[in-house]
């Protein structure tokens, strides 16, 4: 991953997957290669082979079941995603939450495939928690902000900066902040409160035109 | 779905996914061109584009999950596994149980996209009760002899005869039976019983040589 | 159980627990023997010895575990409650739902425990499939209702007209209605549109004078 | 929490509960006033009040749910169990694993209990992420271990060595050992490596002579 992160989370709504994923998907390698900086996609496990053939950009899982290989039926391990494409892949979002022995165990799978890994938490108490487990990043979004349009940055400027001193005795680990973020000042904001980057998901995905949306927030990113 | 249904389930072996799940399930495939029968393989989520795009015979996922398209991150919804190439999904497999509530939403949804839907129950018990509902086709396995080399045919006999007497009462749903299968009489023995078709999995996805056990039973199945 | 139901739900509120709990177990009985009617009370399982021994109606249990008795660190039996001093228990009920396997199990153990069963299902679709497992009595409520204010006689009859003429199939099941009674008319409209009885929780948890309500509930339940 | 702690987890062994329940909580309080040691039980939701009636010893429950008071059927939270007379919790137990958002918040609410909290962990990687927690305690227990009379003490010692080591750096957090705890030795040993005390369960639940067992540990727990 590289700063400033952009990572934009797919989800599963009507135009996260088949042709609609693919296009959206492409537009975002446009601005990336464009702004020539890194935008991230996290994409339904249906889609991570047939995406990550598509665009260069880093696709990344959504989710990761921790069972291992066997007789596990239904489950999404680690070394499927990786063997599909993906570069990464999200862990214990606030709408696919596990339990920390699995936290704990996927973050060890991923570590061998060399599998970028973004564990979510809810709250600032669990930045040291997970910190000390050493993800490659933190994503923290207060959940009653995700997809309200009221941004992490403007309403609870505090959890960014709380979650980012307390990220500092990891060094390794990467501080994102997401929920709510809708405009480019919301993505500078959070990165003035010293977040490395920032998670986005339906201010891009139910968009009109996502790629404005999209380039806003690059912008922003970069300082322009 | 056709009779006898033959239903080979890679749930998550390392011979499940990447290059070694294609190659399986393009030998499965040439057996099934071979012998002029259908051969339905239920394969990961990430695997289903992939495998569909290489082989011609049906593709079905191992499992789908309820939620509404939307915010739902880490979801696979019956239209991205449709979307990607599946002609059906199991749904309720014993290693991966949903709720009565969650059947009966992704039944509804699966008809509208025209999905095959097989699913699992552990005892005789449910038969009616999933036979209401009108799937596809329901596929009986004992858990205890799931993987266990001893198959439902010989150990219980009667779960198989129980199942087909109830569920003629839907004439729609075909009755499979599972668990343990592991020769050709395992299948013809099942299919005698009354069984419309077979499932099985660690038998052909641990198998030295896949190829030998398929064909088997597909042999067994045409009555040779 | 006996015809007209009256069932009232206490959960978790902070009414439901300690000496609220007791108090309002109390009123309830009180109006019980005034109207002599059997109105059932489903508590917390920390409340089932303690309010069942304070009060002579019949006390249920709000949830049960379906794993056996043995090493099941936090698990609620049905052997547990039935020792406690409950008399039946829900299954299924919105806010706790659990798979079909364990729906099938639970009926299975309570009716060698003589333990009363109310299933909930939140659709039409479901009542067969829960009637075919015979339960005591199967309790319908649309979710979007439940402690809405809105009640289930008001803005959906036709969700109890269809079940009560699907439950007819199970002549020994009760067909209860639930979702949003507020008052009185509610009661009588579900009644006289086929239901056994009523399901109730935040209009008498809720409510300033719980008496009152429930004294409506009664006097309208036995057409008054 | 007083050291050397033991803790005696009732879980739902048929001795757990009813008259079997009271009986082995009664014969362990005598123990532990003959030996003026305290010893914890953990027990069924719907024993709390009536165990914690009978005995003076300290009871805990086995498990809380995260959830606010409110419309929560079936659930379990540190109020009841507190009102009911619990003075602590377990909380993840290998056998009810919950997700550490509901890890944070119960400990949070245990807190303003004053509710003791033992959190329990499957490997050493998760003793300093809920050390940075705070609980009351964390209970050590390599899962496959539990219940197999073969004590982590003497399979796997570095485990305890480790956790203690780790645990230093949360001076108000006791460490605790367990799995396969079974007799004296296991106990002294686990001492010795540092543990602050030691969980068990089967060892006790399922003895011929509880007494016998309990005695032992708590004379190999004083030294003698």
């Amino acid at each position: 991953m590289k700063k400033p992160v952009i990572l934009i989370n797919f989800k599963a709504y009507d135009t996260s997957f088949g042709k609609k994923g693919i296009d959206i998907a492409k537009k975002i390698e446009k601005i990336s290669l464009e702004y020539s900086t890194e935008i991230i996609i996290s994409v339904p496990p249906t889609e991570i082979y047939r995406i990550s053939n598509e665009v260069s950009i880093p696709v990344y899982a959504e989710h990761v079941d921790a069972n291992p290989l066997g007789a596990h039926t239904g489950s999404v391990t680690p070394e499927m995603v990786k063997d599909a494409g993906a570069e990464g892949t999200l862990i214990n979002h606030s709408e696919r939450r596990i339990r920390i022995d699995e936290i704990a165990e996927i973050l060890s799978r991923a570590r061998k495939l060399n599998l970028d890994t973004v564990v979510c938490v809810d709250r600032n108490e669990l930045v040291k928690a997970i910190g000390t487990l050493e993800p490659t990043s933190i994503l923290i979004e207060p959940p009653e902000l995700i997809g309200s349009g009221i941004s992490v940055s403007k309403a609870r400027p505090e959890v960014i900066t709380n979650a980012v001193e307390q990220v500092k005795e990891f060094p390794k680990v990467l501080l994102i902040a997401g929920a709510g973020i809708t405009n480019g000042e919301d993505v500078s904001t959070a990165l003035k409160l010293g977040a490395a980057g920032i998670g986005v998901a339906s201010a891009v995905m139910k968009a009109k035109e996502p790629c404005k949306v999209v380039e806003e927030f690059v912008k922003s990113s970069l300082g322009n």
